[in-house]
This record gives structure tokens, sequence and C-alpha cells, in this order.
């Protein structure tokens, strides 16, 4: 195994994940230098089969997948579970998200975890948590962004539209919920150094997504405000919206802060407004924004993209165009970050990734390995762990590991 | 200062952050057990004139600033940085979104936080980063969400709507910022036990955002595939999408395994479409998702919400409505996991606050309190720190705190 780079090398975690959350959280950490042990079934994570394939490989794996060891298992043997008994061992933690109770179903409950790890970390993510009377219940990103009320604010205002709400293209109640387990999981780890004992974290997809949606909550409580969906504005900042172009295209201006909204109403040609009564502070602005709105688009509509958020940039105010993938591959600043970056796949070729997130400056994450085949790593891993190469192949002809 | 509950317990961090994305990565940390000195300029964090308030109070702030301890500090004001020093060297970390190379220039740049603790970790948090010819660019959270490539994907499939795309409601870029920040934060903390130095994390709201856009850059870099809008639906996974019910609303249900789609087909009346050969796998039934979802459309438009969920939940298919507010607010579920909690906030009186995520078993995190007021710990701090109560006091005369 190479040496990791990253403030989290040394750390080891198992992943008994499948789809999106789990391994999302694995891969964050692996991304900062965690020694990740991925077990997949036979046949690998179904998350494999999701979107485009090159010979049978997928490419978002390539990404997904990365920076982690595959180790292959049949956790419905009983000699799979006792690998992975063996595997905890030598673990600081393990992020799982198959439905609540499973784990504990196939021998792996967190009493028999931590009997031969007592230190052990251990994060469970599920749709709903694993309490309460909706644990039971299947739930996929889709309908953790529901139920947590991030969909429902996804849309244009009532009446705009006869369209449902959209998803936000990807499956973001899953990599939030990720995100969350993977903070917890360092901030278990962390409270151990300080006298914790391995804790056990509950992250369900519905909180995460409530958790971040500001201040809809408290202004329902309390004024029994009903926030509604707002389209491409921001109820609580103005101006911010998104203003068609000469060619029809959308460009993106945030100028809601009295000093950008200066700036903003100066490069219209329309200083004036700054002082206009109607327009003199946040709240005001935001009380008037559909007339604001419309004078701006009348500036933006007499020029092209390129021409307005050239000016934009030079009055020094929040603008950009709505970046497709072209756009961000074409991007200079993703570029010298690193953000965007060429990767030679083993298994699918030459392709791009994105890069690593944070960045730390002093110990910076890496791109060590793209997305491995399933079981690349079972045999080195399991070696490591003891188990010898007859006894591998045993197993192997068994059907217990791949 | 009162003992605080969570992994984080006894970890000290400074928050300098204003609006959204510093101050929520400090409000998880917060709500995980981490003492949170919050440094505000007099007259408050800006953000707490965003949205509804009551008595002159914000109502968001009850949850964005809860759990912190809120000093108020000059920053102009050469003795106002000179507390911050004094801060400082008790403190893990300091967390901060001004734009890149503002805190330096304030006397606070890295090497002099550093010269008074140097295991600080240093979290900067920004829109295109620290480096690259953007990072002098001003952005929001709306500018990092379009440039790292979400908001293009949350639309309608071209040539569908003539409106823009919409945001998510929240400011999404922030939140997601935040939590790298705060996942940055810990992992450098962890780092820090097993040798490391105090890091440096360079968080931009671009890249966090990217760094989530599943195979979008891997599919790109390999096939030249520009992933375009899908509105309600997932390219990679099918049936999932909004379908209309009978009174005209949008119920979501994900059907996208062999195992779920085929109780759907059951469920519906149609368990042969289980076997038809436009249907057999998920690949296929993306290729034929319009057919499909035509098909499942017929079933939902013909029952109400109510009874369509009720069948869906009894046939165990992860289903739910697009969840308002007021949804979230009336769900078992949140209430049991404390999720929607009731707070009584002694500024605006007894609201709901979201519930703390991760929920750790063994040492869960608390609401220890609401948002406070500009300056509710200046004195309770500055004290701690050895500045007594006369000097207090001429520092207040003079503007220096508040």
């Amino acid at each position: 195994m190479t040496q990791r780079k990253g403030p989290l090398a040394g750390v080891r975690i198992l992943e008994i994940g499948h789809f999106i959350a789990a391994p999302f959280a694995a891969r964050v950490l692996a991304d900062l230098g965690a020694d990740i042990l991925k077990i997949e079934p036979p046949g690998g994570d179904p998350v494999r089969t999701w979107g485009a394939a090159v010979d049978g490989h997928s490419v978002w794996w390539s990404q997904h997948g990365r920076n982690k060891r595959s180790i292959c298992l049949n956790l419905k043997a009983p000699e799979g579970v006792a690998i992975v008994k063996r595997l905890v061992a030598d673990c600081d933690a393990l992020v799982e998200n198959l439905r609540p109770g499973q784990l504990a179903k196939l021998g792996l409950g967190d009493d028999v975890l931590r009997a031969v790890r007592p230190d052990l970390v251990i994060a469970h993510v599920s749709g709903y948590g694993m309490s309460g009377p909706a644990r039971d219940r299947a739930a996929f990103g889709v309908i953790g962004e529901a139920v947590g009320g991030l969909r429902y604010l996804t849309d244009h205002p009532p009446g705009k539209s006869d369209l449902p709400p959209v998803r936000t293209g990807v499956s973001i109640g899953d990599s939030i919920a990720g995100l969350y387990a993977a903070l917890g999981i360092v901030s278990a780890l962390l409270g151990r150094t300080r006298g914790n004992d391995g804790l056990t974290l509950d992250v369900a997809l519905a909180d995460a997504v409530l958790s971040l949606m500001e201040g809809m909550l408290p202004e329902y409580g309390r004024l029994g405000t009903v926030r509604r969906p707002t389209g491409s504005t921001i109820p609580t900042a103005a101006p911010s919206n998104a203003y068609p172009t000469k060619e029809g295209r959308w460009i993106l201006i945030g100028g809601n802060s009295n000093n950008l909204f200066a700036k903003l109403c100066a490069l219209i040609g329309r200083p004036e407004l700054a002082q206009d009564p109607r327009f003199l502070d946040n709240r005001l602005r935001v009380q008037n924004m559909d007339e604001l709105d419309e004078i701006i688009a009348g500036w933006t509509r007499r020029h092209t993209a390129g021409e307005a958020l050239a000016r934009l940039e030079e009055a020094d105010i929040p603008s950009s165009s709505v970046y497709s993938v072209e756009d961000c591959v074409a991007d200079p600043q993703f570029r010298y970050r690193g953000m965007v970056r060429d990767v030679d796949d083993p298994l699918i070729g030459p392709t791009l990734h994105a890069g690593i997130v944070p960045e730390v400056v002093e110990a910076p994450g890496e791109v060590a390995w793209t997305g491995p085949a399933v079981g690349a790593h079972t045999d080195e891993v399991l070696a490591a762990a003891g188990i010898d190469a007859a006894e591998r192949e045993r197993l192997r002809a068994a059907g217990v590991i791949g």
C-alpha cells in the first residue's frame, strides 16, 4: 500500500456502502488521506451500473471510487462476515448505508463490532435515521431532498409554471448526508483522542437536508410564514437574479449589498437609483424586487453575455454565466487550482476528475489512484490481515471472496 | 461559560465570518460542542438584516447564530486587532470568509496568527479560493453554484421552459462550502494530534460545488458528453420522477432498482412490465424513461396524493410528497428525532429550530442557546482573556469593543 498524503493519512476506515451517500463520505475522507477499505459484494457496488461505461467500466466510478481499496466479500456467507470482523480490528471507523438494522441482521451489529474493536467509530447513514416511526422506510436522495424541504423550494413561484419542481441535477441529499457523516466520523475520532470512547453516528438524509434550510423553520415557528419557491431570486436579498442577455442567454448578478448595488447602478448608467427611496437598503430592495430586476434586465438585454460579464467583472460585481461542464473545464481558475485535473484511468483511459476539497496547503490530498476494479485489493488486504494464499484460494473457490 | 456537550467539547474556534459560509461552518461545529468565539463588527454580522425580524432581531439568526459566543470588536482599530491576537492564543482554529487577503491587510495574516499560536488551524473560505487568476473576484453562493456547474442542471430539459434555471431556494453553495470547511478544520485538528503542525485550509465555494457533481467531469473528459438538465428525472436511474396526482399535486417515486421496480409494477396492476424487454434493467429503463413515466403517471393521476402515498409506503417503495415547511413540522419522524424542536429564544420568543446533525448517540449535541445579541459575550470572553473591567470600559468608550 502506498503511503497516503493529507491530514487523515494513517486513519483507516471500513466502508460498507453502496450507491452514493456512504461512498461519498468515504471518498471525501479518502481524498484527505484516509485509507478506505471498501467492501463490495460480488458484482460490485450497484452504482457501477449507473451512467456511461467504457468496456463495461463505469466512468463516474473513476472519481466516485478513487483513492479507495476494494475488497470483494460475500456478506451473506458466514466466512465473509468473519473476515469483516478481522478487518475491523485494525480500523478506526466504519461507515455504512444499508437499510437500518440490516448490518446487525448480517451479524455485524454495533455490539459485535465493538467486541472486536472497542473504540470503533460507527456511522450509519440512512434515509430517515436509525430511530423513529419512519426508520424502516426506504429512501433515496430524491426522497430525502423532498422530505427535508429542499425540493419544494427548487421551483418557480406558485402559478408561474405547470412543470414539477426540478432536481438539482445531482443527488445532493446524498452528498450532503455524506459530508455530515464524514464530519461526524472525524469529530468522533478527534473526540476519541480527548477521552471519548468510539461514538455512534446516526445520519439521516432528510435530517441533513433540513439542517441547512436557513430561516425556514425559525420563521415558520415564530411567525407562521411558509417559505415559498422564488425561482431564480433570493427571497431575502436583492438584487440577485438570473438576467436575460441580448442573445437570449442567462447571466447571474449578485448586487445585494449597498456597496455593490451602488456600483451596479453606476455601471448600468443609473447612478441615481442608489439613492432612490425604493432601493435604499436590502430590505427595501427585496420589497421592490420586481421593479428593480426589470430595470437591471433592461440593461442586460442590450448586451451579449460576454460584454455584460466583462463589464460586471471590471466593476467588481459578483457575476457569472451559467456554467455547463464545458465552461467548468475551460475555466482557467479551476485548472490553476487543480480542481479540474487530467487523470489516466487504467480501466477507462484518460479522463477528468474534480480535485480535492478542501485544499490543505501544507498537506494536500491527491488523486493517488482512480476507482479500482471490484476486488482489486482483496488479496493485498486479506494477506495483510493474515489470511494466506492457500486460504484465499479456498475462500475464492467457495464464493466468499472475489 | 456552560460546559458544552458533543464530540467537539473542549475545542475552541474563532470565527471571523459574515453572511453564510463561514458562519455555517462554525454553526455545525458549535452544534457538535465546539466553543465558537464569533467576532462581529459594531452593528453585527450583516446576515442579521436578512429576512424576517421581531423587535429588530433576525429570526433566522436564532438558528444561524446558536451555540456561539458573540464578541463585538472593531477590527479597523489597532486595539481591536490586538484583542484578536490575544484570543487566538487560546484557540485551536480560526475560520473566516472575508475577501482573500483582507484579513492580512487588517494585520491578521497567517504568519501573524501563527506567531501567537504556532499550531493554529486556519480555514479561509472564499468564492474562488486563495490562489489563481480569479482569486480577487467577489462571489456569493449564487455565483459559486453557477460556476461549479450546479445551477445549469437545476432546470427543465432544454426547450421545455422559457424561464431561467432556479436556485435551490437556499444558498446551498455556501452551506456545502461550510460543511467542507468544518470537515477540513476537524481533519486538521485530528492531524495535529498525529504530528502535523497547524494546517491552512483553502475552501472555495466554486470548488466545493464542483466536487459533488458526480460523473459530470469524468463523463465529459472521457466521452465528451455534456450533462444537460433533466428536470425532475435522474439521467442515470429510472423510474425516479415527480408524478401528478388526481388533485394536481406532485409526488415523488423512486423505483429504480429491479426489486423496487417489480414491486411498483405489481402495485400499479401491471406486473408484466417487470419482464417487459423495454424495462428489464436500469439501463433499459433509462433508455425508455418517457414511456415508463407515462405509464406510472397514468396510475398516479387516478389517485389522490394521500391514497397513492399510503399504497406506495405499504409496498415499501421510496416515495413522498413535496414537503413545505408545514409538512416538515407536522412530520412525526422529525419530531421523534428532535430534528424539529421547540426553542425559547430570549430575543424573539418561542420558535422552532432544526436539530443537530449528525446525531451522536453517546454524546449528542444540543441547542445550548439561541443566536445571541451582538456582543452578548464580549465582557465574559475579554475578562477571561485578562482584560479587566476598567480597561473594557475604556475600550468600549473608544469604540473598539461593543
